[in-house]
């Protein structure tokens, strides 16, 4: 399989050519079942984002930016008058599936924006450009996550050696899964796949991420499926792994950035980090620039999501895997101090210590 | 419940006064039942040992200890040529449940030199014997981990600031499930509850410790019914918690220590140990010396198991939860490297570094 055969098949989602409905891959299904699945009506899409058929912020945007330009394509009403009120309507909608997605807002606002500011043109044109928001915003999605890419390549490039594969590391999914295309922790194994790389160049090593799995049910299911090599372990098998020297670079996603560089992600990612110091590992976070926030000094301003108890004593296992009555810690992400990151890559560039600086020289938050 | 009631109530293995039967906890099916069953033939001790309803090296010890005991008291052979034999039979039986549990054949073997030394005596006195040898096997590891409990019970009186409950993590099981009474890592805290504190002035953080699971099914389930608030987190979680200030000092298990203090015990455990030297914390290993191999030089020499991948992929859950194909690391311990301990507490004393200097001042392989 090539890596466009690839992406053809697990891309998280895409507009149907003739218009017809959305394509997605039914990711509650995985990593037991590939299936691509059609939905086509607002319930459909709806029900597609709440029940996690589509996740991650990136796929969640896109999914909603060509889900409303495909149910506002039927609309009936022919005067902006009449359309506006019924966009309005399918954009609250879809906005209900998923109320703490940011990005389901950010795109669903980006496509009412394009709406609002095309109200002297014809409904039907305005329901071709909403098409080419969807469009522009999956499309932008790609190009960030390719530059990310394009940086990390770069380093696995510095690291390859004649007859010796290079050991990554990566937790959780920040994957082709999670995004339009590329993923942004995978990015830089995709970049190399298009570059001609053989799959065995690099030997991927995925923390299987509790209490979701995301990195067991998704991260080593793409990456074996693009052909690398790819090995699952528990979170707690990463400090042997770096010991016994098989690990040369990690690469995590995120989901915040603090103006000084402390990254929030994944429960676990933090502990990574600390290990990757330890062993003298070097360790990136790949960011595009929306998720760095430089309203937020430091990561202790970043607020940590408790999550439920049943995540982690009940919810994949045969039956209840720890006594009633105890207490659960189950927080959802945590802050990797800035001290124990070498770079953050960013589709404007790489950026090192001191972050803050970093940042301003390259125009984020401008 | 008082400390005596939880450990009458979840002791691992005892014999019946009337000596008719072993009475033992079956930890298969912890942590949802609670059930005391009573094992008597041959098949259902070889049974228990078999299939994990006793677990952890001195339980095994204690179990086969006693189960050789009861099966001899019924031989009906009255002199020594003719008891010997059957005796050895039962020991050879026993001894095929679980051919990789080194503590198995070292009570048998010791069962058998008591056998072996008193042939000049009654068959009867020499079935007498074997009842007290086998007590004597629990009471030693009983006083073992009493010692231990002990001292690390001085760390946490050192800990104690009225009003605030002292944080502890732990790791794995090395607990009252494991062992004849107190545990290893879990004595410092029984022992308090005997010294009359309240089970809420400590407050004992559970890693899960995956695969296997042991922390959630075990540690917490036994910690809990023992009156300790108790917390359950996935491995991954355990850096965050360190950062958030609730964790004052950290008691793990061991399975076999180098002579410069390099400790190997439950895959994870070096993680753990990282963390902790990173964020301040003490971190201490319990190890009855009969764990400390002076043979062996450093943590290099200490082999890691491998085991299946089954146990990541799908052994405890509802369906598989990686794709099939993919590669799967899991070690089964690894080796914490002796820089990042503060301490190895023995039944003989405390060892700081340089541990080699250390146990040589106990007199520890002598």
């Amino acid at each position: 399989m090539t890596v466009e055969e690839f992406f053809d098949k697990v891309i998280t989602v895409r507009m149907k050519e003739d218009r017809s409905a959305l394509d997605i891959i039914d990711q509650t299904l995985l990593p037991g079942t590939i299936k691509r699945i059609r939905i086509s009506t607002k319930e459909e899409i709806w029900e597609a984002i709440k029940k996690l058929k589509v996740r991650g912020a990136p796929a969640i945007g896109a999914a909603a930016a060509y889900g409303i330009a495909l149910l506002s394509s039927r609309i009936t009403a022919d005067r902006y008058e009449t359309f506006y009120p019924e966009f309005k309507e399918l954009k609250d909608y879809l906005a209900s599936s998923r109320p703490t997605a940011v990005n389901l807002f950010w795109a669903l606002n980006r496509m009412d924006r394009t709406v609002a500011a095309n109200q002297e043109k014809d409904v039907a044109e305005i329901k071709e450009l909403l098409f080419q928001e969807a469009d522009a915003i999956r499309e932008e999605d790609v190009q960030i996550s390719r530059v990310i890419g394009e940086i990390g390549f770069g380093l696995l490039e510095e690291l390859k050696q004649e007859g010796k594969e290079i050991g990554i590391m990566t937790h959780c999914n920040a994957g082709t899964l999670a995004t339009a295309k590329y993923g942004t922790a995978t990015a830089p194994m995709y970049i190399a796949l298009e570059k001609g790389w053989p799959g065995t160049a690099m030997h991927v090593y995925c923390d299987e991420t509790r209490p979701l799995l995301q990195g067991a049910r998704l991260t080593s299911f793409e990456l074996y499926n693009a052909g690398i090599t790819t090995t699952l372990q528990c979170d707690n098998m990463a400090s042997i792994l770096m010991q016994s020297g098989k690990i040369d670079i990690i690469f995590v996603g995120c989901d915040r950035v603090a103006m000084n560089g402390d990254s929030a992600n994944k429960i676990g990612t933090s502990g990574v980090a600390i290990l990757a110091k330890h062993y003298g590992i070097p360790f990136y976070v790949c960011a595009p620039t929306s998720t760095i926030d430089m309203d937020t000094p430091t990561g202790k301003e970043i607020p940590i999501e408790m999550r439920s108890p049943d995540e982690v004593t009940q919810m994949w296992y045969k039956e209840r895997m720890a006594p009633e009555g105890i207490h659960v810690y189950n927080p959802a992400f945590d802050v990797t101090d800035h001290s124990l990151i070498t770079g953050i890559i960013t589709e404007k560039g790489m950026c090192h210590a001191p972050f803050d600086k970093a940042f301003e020289i390259l125009g984020i938050g401008k």
